[in-house]
């Protein structure tokens, strides 16, 4: 049987996999997931990209509001208020811009006592995706703390260095940056997410983030050398469409790093490690200049909010594949 | 100007505080609580006493149910069912029968995330009283961990030992005990803890389980000697009321550990540290016998839930020990 490992951020990932699960079985695909956002608030161990796809492939999601879960409510955090009024600063500031709903709380809430016991991140992230009743197999990138820092270009934080979420979700990623960096000590991917990347039929590099969901999966020891073992069988899926992103920075960020901000940015990014860029039909120009990075290119429409796109550019990404 | 000390548990000595306040001022009157009841759920710190006591002294308990707070809602327990039910067992069996409420997670949350960053429990305490407006101190009786640990006398467990909450909670202290023990190492009263039974104008031992709630107090090191040292102005409250506790399982737990579940029994423990003892009017046969173990006994309604008894119960209070 095929199977499938398709290598994840967080919102353009977990629209991915939705379509690709309706095109082969759940069984046969394993979701490795950058956890380099992950944070730590208010005593919890938060990993927003592995809940993002889990809510997102349960159909628990709020789609009108793009994140969270349906049908939320937002009393725990309303009721921290009186706290974090009496002690303003610290780590408790995020809870003014860190929004945590009451049932959100209770993911972070088993995460956090069984890491606690002594579970690994792989143990606890296999038992949430059980819980939700999904089939695939998820597996963060790695076990050990691994962090996304930003270095803002300008501003009065001009040369700052933050963390991933102050950028991202205080700062709504509108600032310039000048430099991302992974602040990972001795963090390695776990053995399963490089047996993941080597046994699997495709690599599928999801149309997510390149410097900060894809970047962080790179960024640990032998990833890439892994990919670019088997850099025939990996399929990138262009984040860029049209030279933008169609959620997030990755567009500005791309410019920012001196990155082009079109397909052929990305095809440079992605050449050491993948053998076929996918790109929507509005990038059906850059073809060649695709292929001139030393990728094939494959365009199709990669819109995922239209029905069918999502599962129709899953079985492109296994035809060019296979 | 008069200063109090009152020796805690929860609900009884959150009453008996609400009436002290009723008659002196907030300023005037430091709480020593006990924290031999906390525990970690879910990787978060709680504390019983300490939370008992603020949200009554706050009035924002919900009296009708007897526990929680006002309007509370259970949408983040709900939702760790999922997780709870793929692993039964565990840390995390807890919350099928320790009930979080959404807006006392808050408090939790908050409490877990200071200690995380280094605080101790006496400022996180007097963080989360300053935001609830209340004017009084309160100081955990110990920063260290310190856990109550309770026997089964009988059953198929007999024998076993557990934790006090999981007799309290889950058994919901409908289970005989033989012994309880405090298992505190190398805890030690915090010395603002030692310092307000020392320099207060009067010790009151409120109206709490003389095992559970004020033993632990009594349990750490120097706390009886603090007490015995200034014991004619330490006034205690009996719980136990014609012989019952008005609340908890402070009759049945005399009894099983071999003390006479009546005023005399109480004033038997008592007399080491207290040089007066105060009884409801239904024990005023019993006050013979009271003062033949060595204390005054002052008779005076101490049923709390009648409007005007606590405040009253408190000037009585007061005016022993002056």
């Amino acid at each position: 049987m095929t199977s499938t490992t398709v290598l994840c951020g967080g919102v353009g990932a977990a629209r991915f996999l939705r379509g690709l699960l309706d095109v082969v079985p759940a069984t046969s695909v394993t979701a490795v997931v950058n956890t380099a956002d992950d944070t730590v608030l208010h005593g919890l161990a938060i990993s927003p990209d592995l809940d993002t796809i889990t809510y997102t492939l349960a159909g628990a999601t709020d789609d009108e509001r793009g994140w969270g879960l349906a049908g939320e409510t937002w009393r725990a955090m309303a009721a921290l208020d009186r706290y974090t009024r009496v002690r303003p600063g610290g780590s408790l500031a995020a809870s003014t811009w860190f929004n945590l709903g009451d049932t959100d709380l209770a993911t972070h809430l088993y995460r956090t006592a069984r890491l606690a016991e002594g579970a690994t991140l792989t143990d606890v992230t296999a038992e949430i995706v059980r819980a939700w009743g999904l089939g695939l197999t998820m597996l963060p990138i790695t076990d050990a703390r691994f962090r996304t820092m930003v270095t803002l270009a300008s501003g009065p934080d001009a040369g700052t260095e933050i963390s991933f979420q102050d950028y991202f979700v205080r700062l709504r990623h509108d600032v310039p940056v000048r430099a991302v960096r992974f602040d990972h000590d001795d963090a390695r991917p776990t053995p399963a997410a490089l047996d993941a990347i080597d046994a699997a039929s495709v690599v599928v590099i999801a149309p997510s983030n390149p410097i900060v969901s894809i970047g962080p999966l790179r960024a640990l020891p032998g990833v890439d050398e892994h990919l670019g073992a088997r850099r025939d069988s990996v399929v990138a899926v262009s984040p860029i469409v049209g030279g933008s992103a169609l959620k997030g920075p990755a567009d500005r960020m791309l410019v920012e790093l001196g990155v082009e901000s079109t397909v052929v940015g990305v095809a440079r990014l992605y050449a050491p490690i993948a053998g076929t860029l996918v790109v929507d039909s509005v990038d059906a120009p850059y073809a060649a200049a695709v292929e001139a990075e030393g990728l094939r290119c494959i365009v199709t429409p990669t819109i995922m909010s239209q029905p069918g796109v999502a599962a129709a550019l899953a079985r492109t990404c296994l035809d060019a594949a296979g």
